[in-house]
């Protein structure tokens, strides 16, 4: 039989006490560091990059090149994490609930225009090689990924998409994409993603080259309300494809902090 | 001297361990549990609120009379917990920058269009017993507090307008309030705030009742302009402020989740 002094005992007490102590000093600290943290975060990066990003949204921060490179973060979760999918399934609500109230007319030129990308088909992807649009466009690799033909719908445009044309609108489609060099592939990508029996797809061709969005985008939608049809809706994830001219009854804008078209 | 047996000793130790061992599961627990909160409030009601407030924002949300009851702790938070403040900072911030822009002419006629409720002067204080919007909008304790006169300025727009009126612009104030029962009243507390040397304040006249916002206020832009001045820049908190006709070269949405004007 093994026998231990009160003291050697003490000592062991002791010591185990103390791991203990300063075991749970340090899960104190830590908890603090990460509370600490997670505040700073919230009141430095991501609330300086919330307010770009509502900026951004509701049309006061213009003309912008890059996404702020302290931003990097906070877009890349907002695009991947979820938010940006509940953010689009809220406003695409919006417009379903508009769009059930019109009642349509037996001339069948009740119209609805929506915008291809990251409005029909998503650029996502390409942007994530791109730091969310942290760096700058670079129209070759751009090209490049396009000709791809591998952008994947948005799903809540899609269904959106096929709501309208159920309820009897005609969807034109309309890009500033180039007709000549991505006109085939364009409408390859969007067959393949389910955009099917759309009125027409309208791409940027040579007379409206080097034209701002919103002049080419104004002059196409004067054209189809010259041919008789009511644009009641017009859906796009840039601001110049909701200004100009013959906007229609209502615009709508879907979100998109990755890049700024004139 | 006091002895313990062997046994007796890796009893302590045992019960020590088994103490140190259940605490740290409690931590851990505890530690998950408030990250699965976060996240669970993070996806839930605060996402759905982040998308409702980024779509009145974005004017994709429109007529809404209330705030959605489960955005109360959001709307809340975000009114009072600083991201309004940084939000309107940032948006004085672009539109300091664009007007630092503007070469003024020497007829003395460059103008700008502030908004005065929740542009210059703030009902965040009168909202707070509202639950931020998501009561309905009750005209009566709404007058009583209009009729305190105590309603205080948004330091960016105040800092906002007196580097307008240094720069040389002449800064119309343009309000829907009822000039013949709010108009003494209006005058006094935007002084009082330290809105002083604005070219002229526009309250709406008898002619104007029952007009919507959007109707009247295009109205006295165009009167404006029909006196030759140019209008550079128009400020408001609601989309009505900023609609119609006679915009102005430039518009700018300040944040407001709390109420809506059509």
């Amino acid at each position: 039989m093994m026998l231990m002094t009160n003291k050697a005992v003490r000592q062991v007490v002791a010591a185990l006490t103390y791991l203990l102590m300063s075991l749970l000093a340090k899960v104190e600290a830590m908890m603090r560091r990460r509370r600490e943290r997670r505040q700073s975060d919230d009141n430095d990066d991501d609330g300086y990059c919330l307010s770009w990003r509502l900026g951004v949204e509701a049309n006061n921060v213009r003309s912008w090149r890059t996404v702020p490179p302290e931003c990097y973060n906070h877009v890349q979760q907002y695009m991947t994490g979820g938010q940006y999918q509940q953010d689009m399934n809220l406003i695409i609500n919006q417009i379903v609930a508009y769009a059930s109230q019109i009642t349509l007319s037996p001339d069948s030129m009740d119209a609805w225009i929506l915008d291809v990308d990251d409005t029909c088909i998503s650029n996502i992807s390409y942007y994530q090689g791109r730091r969310f649009g942290c760096d700058p466009f670079d129209s070759a690799t751009f090209k490049a990924w396009i000709m791809k033909g591998m952008c994947p719908a948005n799903p809540a445009v899609l269904q959106l998409f096929n709501t309208l044309k159920e309820r009897g609108f005609k969807v034109f489609l309309l890009t500033g994409r180039d007709h000549a060099t991505l006109g085939k592939i364009t409408i390859d990508n969007l067959h393949s993603q389910g955009f099917i029996g759309y009125e027409r797809l309208i791409l940027r061709t040579a007379e409206y080259k080097g034209q701002s969005a919103v002049k080419y985008k104004s002059a196409i939608r004067k054209e189809i309300e010259g041919e008789g049809y009511r644009i009641w809706g017009n859906v796009g994830d840039q601001w110049s494809d909701l200004q100009g001219e013959c906007l229609g009854t209502r615009t709508f804008k879907l979100p998109n902090p990755m890049y700024f078209i004139s």
